[in-house]
């Protein structure tokens, strides 16, 4: 697996049209569910979806990658489903992802999403929390209402999902206002597996819940995806700190601007090296120039953080096939699964 | 029906002898349901029920009325099923609540809840506001993991319900932002409904669905929540301006001082009276002095106000109890029900 070294320009073309075939088959179910919501809290959905305008008026805004539900549709196939039948839960697990975006945006203070100004900063904090709110329960209403026979179990399944992202996000939270050496790598981890990991998870669960698959098969999905989305926050990371900001649309270093203590970041902290006392006294300043951002990214590397972020990512993705392998013993099934695993950890932005 | 009249030694004691058993019936189920929460949210949760206090000790503070869950179990033993079959629904509905509760003293920046700080004033608003995101998703994963014939109709009903309260919510806050005379009076009832109706007709709904009644009987049921929650709004907002601060345990006007646009003062208003012209003037002012206050607590009255939101609110009670009578023509069955909304109706404080 070559991390990091993706071209864009041939960097998984079965990967994009997974996602453009995605997007079609999903989007018109997941407009038509959100054009559901009432009047005032369906123009903030619209909005962020990039539906909308700030004014109301027909956008074609960036939509989000929809690597969710194509996770949902390709587990689907995987198990021997047609995956016109799993539209419903990929949209609500789209949903569901957006709804944390709109809240994660107000904790996060973020003012720009997808390019544009965030809901928040649009509509005011009041109505894109109801906003959220509203999807959240239109997720779990989708998959409550829809006669398949999963429905209960998809229901119940992403409801837990949910409560276990607010957890992780949290976490997030939490971990930022700790210092720099008071956040462990476990506890990191676990952080990461619940805030990025289990809605992937989720999503590939339902999909073999919507083909009927059987409780071993199901958690086998659920534990690819996780693994999976553990090994893509693991690259995330990588690239917070050395991504190209000409590719990533952010300054060099923006994680280590902003002293995020990501994966790389605190494995480096926790790994008793002199770098790591070095790091931390950085950590712990008010603000980083330039100079001292440079300096951190070298403290990470020197202290291992990259090198343990790579590896790390590396042995979750064959983890990650591992338990596909045991629910889809013929790979050939599953290769639309494996594509879009390759995509979300090889991308470069 | 003597509104505002009631004495709080003899109010209603049928009802609080419902709401003590509610308690006991449901808190076992309510409690084990949080604390199925991963610990950070859980500590929250915890807080906000008032099981724990700051430092998570174990504390008995308030708990709410109970009002929804006892409209759920009343309901459902009106349409002839044993109690104990909707303790989950009940612990659903209280769950819904507090959710909604969480975000909205986020929102309305309330410092006290039941006489305590409110969760974000404790916890930080990122913390209050994951934890009533997480137990927006536990209230439905509760009804969506029942064996229950009708967990799926339940677990529906309760989202598209959340949903609702979100858009009331939403006109709640819009309001507040628009002129004296922006808001029509139908626009408020549209608003008061969905923010307090729709959960206790979702309620007494969801109490009917467990006792396996059909369609025709659940709607009649659902109305007659949503029209006793409207005369139940209506008698707040009457408090709001003209209760007793001793038994209130507010200030004299509490919600003129706020310049809030409820009910009564909607009506008063949009009048057309010359009094109506004077609280648009008060209501104009950047604040209100004690004298101010009972100038437009005044106008109020002379513009009809207070007069209309008393006929209002003896008019939706008479229209709930024709819903109830339809669903339920024995009106013995129907006595706990018909106790509840005398009780929310009378309630002094």
């Amino acid at each position: 697996m070559t991390l990091m070294s993706a071209d864009p320009v041939t960097d998984g073309p079965g990967a994009a049209e997974l996602l453009d075939r995605t997007r079609t088959a999903v989007d018109p179910q997941l407009r038509s569910t959100v054009e559901t919501l009432p009047g005032s809290i369906r123009r903030v959905a619209m909005y962020h979806f990039g539906w909308q305008d700030a004014e109301g008026a027909p956008a074609a805004g960036p939509a989000g990658k929809a690597i969710r539900p194509a996770l949902v549709l390709a587990a689907a196939r995987a198990l021997g489903a047609e995956e016109d039948r799993a539209v419903k839960p990929a949209a609500a697990v789209e949903l569901a992802h957006n709804f944390t975006l709109l809240h994660d945006d107000i904790v996060d203070e973020d003012p720009t999403r997808r390019h544009r100004p965030t809901a928040w900063t649009v509509f005011g904090i009041p109505d894109a929390l109801m906003a959220g709110d509203a999807m959240n329960a239109l997720a779990l209403r989708l998959l409550a209402e829809d006669p398949h026979p999963a429905s209960a179990a998809a229901t119940a399944r992403l409801a837990a999902c949910v409560i276990e992202l607010c957890a992780g996000q949290q976490a997030d939270c939490a971990f930022e206002s700790r210092g720099p050496r008071d956040v462990s790598l476990d506890e990191c981890v676990a952080m990461a597996i619940a805030k990025t990991g289990a809605l992937l998870g989720c999503s590939c669960a339902l999909g073999a819940l919507y083909a009927g698959a059987g409780e071993a098969e199901v958690a086998a999905l659920d534990a690819f995806g996780r693994e999976a989305g553990l090994a893509f926050q693991l690259i995330d990371d990588l690239i917070g700190i050395w991504g190209d900001p000409e590719r990533t649309g952010k300054p060099a270093g923006a994680d280590l601007v902003a002293r995020k203590k990501s994966l790389p970041v605190v494995a480096a902290l926790t790994s008793g090296t002199p770098a790591a006392d070095e790091l931390a006294e950085l950590y712990s300043r008010t603000a980083l120039d330039e100079r001292a951002v440079r300096a951190a990214a070298d403290a990470v590397e020197r202290a291992g953080g990259r090198d343990w972020a790579q590896e790390q990512a590396a042995e979750r993705m064959g983890r990650a096939v591992e338990h596909l392998a045991r629910a889809v013993p013929d790979l050939a099934a599953a290769g639309d699964l494996l594509a879009l695993a390759e995509f979300v950890t090889r991308r470069t932005r």
